[in-house]
């Protein structure tokens, strides 16, 4: 099979790789039906995260159950399933709290950028859906593998409860999902930071009930002056840089909550300042535990209530996987989805 | 009157300033029947806060109101009182939601190793007990002021509950008192980190299940060790050094919680730990919102529920103020009660 594979920074090739084999009896092997590009792909891809050896990409996949292990209980040839971008046993103590991606025996997911994908802990780890989707259930259902999830872990982490104050930090499409989350949890008011048009019509589209276009001190002060000089009660943090990590901590409201799922790149934090400048924030992130939602946020998207797969607003056949980097990269598009 | 004053590094001096006059409405002038040295007095002590002028320290109290302004309606003459470190108007929408430390007319108490002390914002601030209480309640009531409400601020930002595991890092009255704290709110095991025999004892009688003398790695391996390698369920960080906060996020479980009242010197955060290493922990802490707790933890002192007075292991009357520093930076006292 040809599978995606960076060999260094915007060096995006497609290449002949072994077909995967169940390995442990705990194995399945899935017929990928759609993969993505995920904004944490670009962090190599751009040289931010350095690269020793060729490395097969993504981590994003749905498909039909091709083979399963000996042991395998849960799912079973011909089922469509969605699994995480960690695998977990969902058994251990840190999966029973609800917290699968720290689950003990977890893996990330290698090379879902492919036709076939080998999923360790396959009972642990793969959802059913209740039957085979529509094609055009595809996106939304992909999205659960990882950047709706994330969105979600990231308004939940920050308390989002029917009747707040939000405002998302962060308009890749985890942070467009984290408007959609922060909307289905019953947020009174939504206000999504974004200097981007196609950007802004899709946060709206979610459930934006405000866009701020302003940054930094400046941005601060907006939400300042539409929150009664208070700070918003729940902040999700979708980015990851320090200015963003900055940004997310002065518009918390003190006792308010900050969600963050952006994979921090370079960023410092002062302890005098988490204690006195940003005092009484709730912080709470780090890998967002989509097996947890999985369940529920399938129910959403089988029942129409969600389209997250909105985000997606590129697709390409997968032996372009290359053009869809360069077109994420590039800020062309939110997020490319491909087709094996 | 005669008061405590810092000129600089172990420079304490007893010495002469103009009785305190009511200057707001607001106000309220309190005669101090207890007062005392607090963990945070040692950081400026030390010389690691800087002093730039002689600074007339404390900011625990209680004590008998003797004079209010035209405008307070809550306590009057006679009564007795206690504040918290900071005073609050207790009616913004910080105060409203629990955070009177980040109130938006909060001020620092100034000056209470003093036989009289104004307080502005007396409606906001001051608490009144039933009735005057005996001299043996002194100690416990003081307590509340700050020790005890940031020990209750600690176990309750650490989300501690019934039947968690507890790890109280830091034996210092603070950490001692969080301890007490997470007894009280039911805790099932909670393990004091402590190499002091004294603090150790104290510890116990407070109701800690289990002492650890080992730190840094040592220390986390043993606390793994004690938890089935999964980590505690609440830690408290009641130092503010690198080495303690960085002991505090190791031994909390993946979806566990850390609060953190020891203020920060020197603290870096590094955010790929706290996104990776750390993930999952809930974070909470700065400033104690004491006089959220103080109508609650005057009625368990009242009704001789908890007598945290039992960390103050050294009394002397006022003008001995610069001994009780002493023996706190020596680690010969736990906490020195100071009597006008």
């Amino acid at each position: 099979m040809k599978v995606s594979v960076l060999y260094g920074p915007r060096d995006v090739r497609f290449e002949e790789r072994d077909d995967p084999k169940i390995i442990k009896p705990t194995d399945a092997i899935i017929k990928i039906s759609a993969t993505c590009v995920c904004g944490s792909d670009l962090w190599p891809y751009r040289g931010l995260n350095p690269i020793t050896q060729p490395t097969p990409m993504g981590h994003e996949y749905c498909g039909v159950v091709e083979e399963v292990g000996s042991d395998v209980r849960s799912v079973k040839p011909g089922q469509f399933v969605i699994g995480s971008f960690f695998v977990s046993d969902n058994t251990c103590p840190h999966c029973q709290a609800g917290y699968q991606t720290s689950c003990q025996n977890r893996e990330l997911i290698p090379g879902a950028q492919a036709p076939y994908l080998r999923v360790p802990l396959a009972d642990g780890t793969l959802v059913p859906t209740p039957e085979l989707p529509s094609k055009d259930m595809l996106p939304s259902l992909l999205t659960l593998s990882d950047v709706m999830g994330t969105g979600w872990f990231a308004a939940d982490a920050a308390n989002v409860k029917p009747g707040k104050t939000v405002v998302v930090v962060g308009d890749g499409a985890v942070g467009l999902l984290g408007v959609l989350s922060a909307k289905q949890m019953g947020a009174h008011r939504i206000i999504a930071m974004s200097r981007n048009p196609a950007r802004q019509k899709l946060a709206k589209e979610f459930g934006a009930t405000d866009i701020v276009t302003e940054r930094s001190d400046e941005g601060v002060a907006r939400i300042k002056e539409m929150t009664n000089g208070i700070g918003a009660d729940s902040v999700l943090e979708c980015v990851g840089t320090q200015e963003s990590m900055m940004q997310a901590f002065r518009i918390t409201r003190p006792g308010g909550h900050m969600g963050f799922v952006g994979v921090p790149h370079g960023v410092v934090l002062n302890g005098q300042d988490l204690f006195f400048a940003f005092a009484h924030i709730h912080l709470h992130g780090g890998p967002a535990p989509v097996r947890r939602y999985l369940p529920d946020l399938i129910k959403l998207v089988w029942n129409g209530k969600i389209d997250p797969g909105k985000v997606f607003d590129l697709t390409l056949p997968l032996d372009q996987v290359a053009e869809g980097y360069r077109a994420m990269d590039e800020r062309r598009a939110i997020k490319t989805l491909l087709r094996p």
